[in-house]
């Protein structure tokens, strides 16, 4: 297991984490000045600043991305509405392939509405089906602009809205049905926050190996947690043994980016940015 | 599968769905006046009545026991603790005989000192451990009394906290290392707002079967969901396929009561008692 404590060469900085204090260009200068070498933008921040000025920034920098955030969100109760997710994460791809990333993370959707408070129906399974056909038209595109696809289960407290790929096992599920060459075009991106919880977790990051995972996420589960989406916490302050997982995952082959990716309406979305990507470089160390 | 529409024989009420509205022997009264055949009360709820004077009611009236709530939170980081434990799950079981339960629920437990926003530790593994030892040793002690127990895997949002035991499998798995016989003395408690979302819901209640269903527990999942405690919604309001899953139950072999427990503190805890437990008898019929 690689040791941490010394520097953060490995720290990757999800845009999210200072999306509440500063437009993306901000934060990539602020990330260089700090010799913070990789990050993990969302597509708004990207869109806001403008793409090529994005990439320019970048190579001007040296800073490389861990990931890009996000495609996904393909249940939809029509044809029309799973043809416009197709259209959109084909943009995703592009957009991911102009950045350089090293893989487009996946939230793949719920169940159709769900997200805009007016869910269009109960079925899941039909959900997971629209999500199993989006991921292999989109792996297609994705297969010939070189772009990983990464899939990331999420909490089960988000299968209703955001994603009804809820385990790592289901996710991987889902790589071997349509990758099963293990071509590295298709993988997982491990983000503890949704399955730090998983007593199968040891036994599925093992069954991913190195070409499944693409991504590790790390943050902290808070006790109590106020908010379910923007409660998130700094590594330290919770209760995941973060250092105890990134060992189930580097003993698979893992040698990429640890990615801080924090919502924190209440906390960290409160203070001043420099500090906070201060902390995430202390924790890095102290912590991961 | 039952035709629940024609009225209400297979309702039963868990009273934490009115605790806000009236002590237990009230909430017993009340159902009768319904022809509600069965509720499923907590311990605090009896220990404010009296024992005696609740078995006493429950038998002039003649509603019956779906299951009693609750034993469980095992893991503790003394010997002391968990020996604490294990004494209170005695007397849960025996209150759970007084009163003729069906099954003693278990809420298992999670990180010590979580659920009081304390910490001990952050090692769930070790919290598992204490809830297989803790399991084994309260079921000898119920099968002396007769007393089934029914394992409920809780929400993974309430891992930290409240239960380490968060899906059908593991549960069924601590079922088959401690009871593998499959006497009835150890099963699962189903409750569809913490299982809804998995995958592996329907394969796991077919594994479960007869023998293993000691209960089945609905309510809705409600988007959004505003709160990670108190904001359960009522059968049909939610996005739960509620019907759907509990073909799957009784297509295993599972013909007791459908029992509702709905915890709201800004909606139905809020309004007349009566008016929600004929709420519960008109869902049950329409939406279960």
């Amino acid at each position: 297991m690689r040791d941490f404590s010394a520097n953060h060469r490995w720290l990757s900085i999800n845009t999210a984490t200072v999306r509440a204090q500063w437009p993306l260009d901000r934060i990539i200068d602020e990330c260089a000045a700090r010799g913070i070498r990789a990050i993990s933008p969302w597509r708004d921040q990207v869109a806001a600043v403008g793409l090529d000025d994005v990439a320019k920034r970048l190579r001007s920098t040296g800073i490389e991305l861990s990931g890009y955030c996000r495609g996904g969100m393909f249940p939809a109760s029509t044809a029309e509405g799973r043809q416009r997710a197709l259209d959109d994460n084909r943009r995703a791809v592009d957009e991911a392939a102009t950045l350089n990333a090293a893989c487009l993370v996946l939230v793949v959707g719920g169940l159709p509405g769900a997200l805009a408070g007016a869910p269009e129906h109960r079925d899941i399974a039909a959900a997971r089906t629209d999500v199993r056909d989006g991921i292999a038209a989109t792996l297609e595109y994705a297969r010939s602009a070189g772009m990983p696809l990464a899939i990331e289960p999420l909490h089960p407290m988000y299968a209703a809205d955001r994603a009804c790929v809820n385990t790592l096992e289901h996710a991987l599920d889902l790589c071997d049905a349509l990758d099963p060459e293990r071509s590295g075009a298709l993988g997982v991106a491990v983000d503890l926050y949704h399955v730090w919880w998983d007593p199968k977790l040891q036994e599925q990051i093992a069954r991913a190996g190195k070409e499944r995972l693409l991504a590790f996420h790390v943050c902290d589960w808070l006790v109590p947690t106020r908010d379910m989406l923007n409660d998130r916490g700094m590594m330290g302050d919770g209760i995941i043994d973060i250092p105890r997982i990134r060992g189930w995952v580097e003993a698979a082959g893992f040698a990429g980016y640890s990615e801080v990716e924090i919502f924190s309406s209440e906390n960290w979305w409160r203070r001043d940015g420099g500090e906070v990507l201060d902390a995430c470089i202390e924790r890095h160390r102290s912590s991961v």
